[in-house]
């Protein structure tokens, strides 16, 4: 891949790629709403899942796959799961945020023109993995770190992504045919949008306000 | 900030912003032994953590915060439990897979000018949160997007980061002070370094290859 080469060739990054690394971050989305039919072309999920490969993996484990669902029949089985686990969320909420729950728009399943599973194959190089002895959960996150870089892969590609958390895993497994022993971590909405909220949904719909950053950040010590 | 104000205005990503970005993903490396003692300048820091505060987060809940460190008897406590952490993993590699291990540079904590914790605070927001109901995991997870946020940003500053996962979280917690209700995810190493790898350290040291991305992609269904 070319781009892969040119970023070994020359690794210091200039002020304006820093800022073009910047401004994806401070512009990704988790998109609900706005995805447009159209299809995504096949060398640009390569792009987006080889920046997914390319994430930091413990022990160099590289624990993920990744499904590709264009079809709509597999993702209505990941949308009725999306139901069943809607459902049993709003029972949680009480009367008035309950309300404001279930008006909210929270998923794009049928909507984009496919969905990504990114999982984690813990059994993967072996019982032993440097790293991962005294912190078991390393590999989820290492998981995890693929699916960030996907996601801003893809919000530099222009793509939208939304992030489907409101569905057992245990349902992703079952309609994908994920071996038992392999954990899904995330089942992501992805294609191309209208446009880009400036700020997230929950915010702008003053679920929850951003946080001031100072309030979150200590000096040597908690 | 600034850069956030210009993503906002402007939300397209162009061609060579996405090479920017792709850049910096496929340079990006988990540094362990090239840190120079040079102070990371204060703006600098704030921009990594401002760029950690804008991963995505379950629920909008942000469940992060950031304990920057740089006192050397603080650092020294991380240091121990990361000694300790590693005379329990080496004992469990078979022999010659332990003389690997036992002569691979595995963490910078000392070398490097700084680290930071990113912890996850599981009670942030109340009990009830859109999207963890179903999977519990999904508020570490968006802590562990915030580390990658920071990773890439620190890389796009020229900077090494370091995630040292052999040490035990509780030993992190007891050093830093960290409330019990409180999860630390990752202990950081971040300074400028002498030069990046061109490729992973566990790879160039034959500890595992870089799988091929065309084994772990699947379609439809697994």
């Amino acid at each position: 891949m070319e781009i892969l080469q040119n970023a070994r060739v020359n690794s210091t990054i200039s002020p304006s790629e820093r800022d073009a690394l910047y401004k994806v971050i401070f512009s990704r989305r988790d998109v609900r709403g706005q995805y447009l039919p159209d299809a995504v072309p096949d060398d640009v999920v390569q792009r987006i899942l080889h920046a997914a490969h390319h994430a930091p993996s413990v022990g160099f484990m590289q624990p993920w796959d990744f499904i590709v669902v264009k079809d709509m029949g597999v993702r209505q089985g990941i949308k009725d799961g999306f139901e069943t686990a809607h459902r049993e969320a709003a029972a949680l909420f009480g009367g008035e945020q309950r309300e404001k729950y279930c008006s909210l728009k929270l998923e794009g399943i049928m909507d984009a023109p496919m969905g990504i599973c990114v999982t984690c194959d813990r059994s993967r190089s072996g019982d032993v993995v440097i790293g991962r002895t005294p912190n078991p959960e390393m590999d989820l996150y290492s998981s995890v770190c693929a699916v960030q870089n996907l996601w801003l892969a893809a919000r530099a590609e222009n793509l939208g992504v939304g992030w489907v958390s409101i569905v057992h895993h245990d349902h992703v497994r079952k309609v994908l045919g994920i071996p038992e022993h392999i954990v899904p971590v995330a089942w992501l909405c992805v294609g191309y949008v209208s446009f880009f909220h400036e700020t997230p949904e929950l915010e702008q719909a003053g679920w929850l306000p951003r946080m001031e950053l100072k309030t979150l950040v200590h000096h040597e010590v908690w």
